[in-house]
C-alpha cells in the first residue's frame, strides 16, 4: 500500500467516523460496546501514523531493509490502523540519536542494535552479541523461552522504551587483515576497527582499537590508517568492496556469533496501544527477526561464492591457539564489566546459565550434525541442465 | 480474547454494519470507497471464523502448541476480524485426513508436516526434512529467499491448498536403540520405527521399517516388537518415557536435521481473503516458524539435562563409518525417487543447489564457530548465588 493510499484511506475513514458520530446513526450499539469491558473493536480505533528512525543508512542491505520490512508488516497487518514510515539515519536524527528520539517521544519507534546503547546502560551490550556466546537459534530461545525478553525490557524501560528482538545477522566473519594472525601476539599494536565486547577483547590483547562508521572503513583500510577491520559478513563486506584493500579474510566471527537487532518503542506510545495492535507489532517483530536472519543466510552464501570465485579472496581460519587466547580474554573482559555493574552481572549470569544448557544440547545437535554432513560419502547432486 | 468475546464482538460489529447499510448513513463515502481500486478498509470487512485442524494431539508439546500459537496470533493480530479455532487430531477429522478436510473446504486451515502428504504427491517429502540436508536456518533461507516457497506453493496448489512453513523442530536426535550401532551391518533386520526419507534409507540398509503412531511407540519398544525408534528430540522423547525401554540414545538426527511444519489453507478461502488478512496470516506463520524452533531449542536443552542427570541415559554418537554409509544410501534413495517423478526431480535439484551454497557458507560460519566455542579456554561463569 502506498503512502498516498494510506493517507487517503485515513481521511476516508476519519470522515466515516466523524459522520457516524455526528449523525448518531450507531448510537445505541456504540454505547453498548463502550460500556463493556471487551477490547474496543477495530471499528472504533482511530488510525495511527508512526515514524520509525534507524541507525542504518536508508535501505542498507539486510539491516535497513529489515527495518523497512518491519514497517511494512505492521502497516499491512494492521490494515492501515497503524501505519509506520521508516526513516534512514540522518533523515530525522543522526544514527546514534535514534534511541533518544524515541525516549523523548520525538518519534515513536526505532531500529538498531543493543550495543549502540552501552554508553547509556552497560548491560545493553550483552543483549546484542557476546564473543563466544550463543548462536542466533540459541539466543532467540533465550529471548522467547528464557529470561532474555524480561531482562531486556528491564534495561530498555530505564531508557523509556519497549524492546523487541528484530533481526539477527547470524555468525559474522572474523574480519579483513593485512597480515597473517598466527598467534595472540599478532594483535599487539594492530590498528583494528572492531566495536562492542569484541573490541574490548582485542584491546585486552594489545590491539589499537578504532571505531569508525561504516562509510569510512574502506578508505581507512586502503590508506593504511587501519591494519584490519571487521564489518558483518560476505553480503555486506562485498558491497563495501573491502576485498580490494585487505589480503586475508578470516573466519569465524568469534566476536559476533549472532548479533541481535533491536526495535525500540516509546514506552508511553506502546502502553497506549490497543491489545490487537500490540499483537501486530509483536508478531511483526518475531517475523522480521527470522526473515532478516534468512536474508543474511541466503545472501552470505551467494556473496561468499562471488568473493571466492570472482575476486579470488584468500580465506583463512583463525588458528585454534588464537581463538583459545581470545576466548580466555573474553572471560576476563566479561568478569571485569560484571564486577563494576550489578545490572550487567544480572544479565550476564542469566545469559551464561542459558548458554551452558544450550552448549550441552548443541554439542549433540548442530555440533555433530554439521561435521556428519561433510563426511566423504557421495550425496545426490542437482541434475545437469540443458 | 475469549471465544465468547469474539462471538459477541462479531454480533456487535455485524449489527453496526447492517444498521449502517440499512440507514444509508454513510452512503456517499462508502460509494467513493467502493469505486476506488484501494483495498477495502478494515471497517468494511465482515468477521471471519475459521477452523484449524491438526495432525497433532490437542496441545501436544511443541507441535500442537505451535498450532495453538498460530491460531492465537492470527486472531489477536487481526483484532478478531479473522478468528481461528484450533482442533486436535480426531476432534473433527483423524490426523492424516487433515489435508483432505482443507482441500475439500470442510475446514479452512490445517497444521502438520509436509511428509505426511507424500502419498498424494511424492515431492512433498523434500519440503519437510531431508537426511543430511539443510538445517533450520538454511531451510528457512531457502523458503524465504530461494525458491522454496514457490515450489511448495506449486505442490500444495495441486492439493487445493496454500502453503506456509509454520514451525521447525531443529536437529532431532538419532533415536533409541537396544543395541550398539557399530557398523552399517547393524541395521540388517533391525525393527525400527522411522518415517519419511530416513525410513527409506534404513530400509536400503536392510532394516525392517515399521510405522507406528506416536502413542504406540513406547509399548512396542517395551515388548520387543521394536528394536529401535526415533521420535523427535529430548523434549518430546522425555515426555513419552522412551528412556525406560531402550539402552542407548544416539545422536545426531541425520535423518531429520530440520523438520518443517506446514500450515495449509483451503485455496479458495485463501484467495478470497482481503490483503491485510493475508498479511496477518503470512506474518503469523513467519513468527510461529521461529517461535516453535525457539521452543524446541530451549526445552531440548532442559530435557537433555534431565535425561542425563536424573535418568542416567546413555548417550552415544553414531560412529563416522555408520554416518558415512547412511549418507551414501541417502544419495541413492533420493536419486531413485527423482528418477521416477519429475516434480520430485525439480524440487530436489533446487534444494540441492541451495544446499551446496549453504554448506560453503556454514563451513566458515557455524561449522567453525561451534568447535571454536568448545576450545579449552576459561570462559566467564555465572556467579554463585546465595
Amino acid at each position: 500500500m502506498s503512502r498516498k493510499t494510506i493517507e487517503k484511506k485515513s481521511r476516508t475513514e476519519q470522515s466515516i467516523q466523524r459522520r457516524r458520530f455526528l449523525k448518531g446513526a450507531t448510537g445505541a450499539v456504540a454505547a453498548t460496546a463502550a460500556a463493556s469491558s471487551f477490547p474496543a473493536p477495530a471499528i472504533s480505533q482511530s488510525l495511527l501514523q508512526w515514524r520509525l528512525v534507524t541507525t542504518w543508512p536508508k535501505n542498507f542491505p539486510g539491516l535497513g531493509t529489515g527495518a523497512n520490512l518491519l514497517g511494512d508488516l505492521i502497516t499491512k497487518g494492521s490494515g492501515g490502523r497503524l501505519s509506520v514510515k521508516v526513516y534512514g539515519a540522518g533523515e530525522i536524527v543522526p544514527a546514534f540519536e535514534a534511541l533518544d528520539a524515541v525516549s523523548s517521544g520525538t518519534v515513536e519507534m526505532g531500529h538498531g542494535a543493543p550495543y549502540y546503547w552501552k554508553g547509556k546502560i552497560a548491560a545493553a551490550q550483552f543483549l546484542a552479541s557476546v564473543p563466544f556466546g550463543m548462536t542466533a537459534q540459541e539466543v532467540n530461545a533465550w529471548y522467547q523461552w528464557g529470561n532474555g525478553q524480561k531482562l531486556a525490557d528491564k534495561i530498555y524501560k530505564q531508557m523509556g522504551a519497549k524492546f523487541f528482538p528484530s533481526g539477527n545477522t547470524g555468525v559474522q566473519m572474523g574480519g579483513w587483515f593485512n597480515k597473517k594472525m598466527n598467534s595472540l601476539d599478532d594483535y599487539k599494536g594492530l590498528k583494528m576497527r572492531i566495536p562492542g565486547l569484541g573490541g574490548e577483547v582485542v584491546k585486552a590483547a594489545g590491539g589499537n582499537v578504532v571505531n569508525l562508521p561504516g562509510g569510512e572503513i574502506a578508505p581507512a583500510l586502503q590508506s593504511g590508517a587501519l591494519d584490519a577491520t571487521e564489518w558483518v559478513g560476505p553480503y555486506n563486506d562485498l558491497a563495501f568492496g573491502l576485498y580490494k584493500s585487505a589480503k586475508y579474510y578470516y573466519f569465524p566471527g568469534w566476536h559476533e556469533p549472532a548479533t541481535v537487532l533491536d526495535n525500540f518503542i516509546n514506552l508511553k506510545a506502546w502502553e497506549k496501544l490497543p491489545g490487537d495492535l500490540k499483537s501486530v507489532v509483536q508478531t511483526a517483530n518475531a517475523a522480521v527477526n527470522q526473515m532478516v536472519l534468512s536474508e543474511f543466510t541466503a545472501r552470505n552464501n551467494a556473496a561468499l561464492q562471488t568473493l571466492i570465485g570472482k575476486h579470488k579472496v584468500n580465506l583463512l581460519k583463525f588458528p585454534d591457539n588464537v581463538l583459545n587466547g581470545l576466548g580466555q580474554l573474553t572471560g576476563e573482559v566479561m568478569n571485569d564489566i560484571a564486577s563494576k555493574d550489578s545490572l550487567s552481572r544480572e544479565v550476564m549470569d542469566d545469559y551464561l546459565t542459558f548458554r551452558q544448557g544450550a552448549l550441552a544440547w548443541s554439542s549433540r545437535a548442530e555440533g555433530t550434525y554439521l561435521p556428519a554432513r561433510l563426511l566423504p560419502f557421495k550425496y545426490a547432486s542437482p541434475s545437469k541442465k540443458g
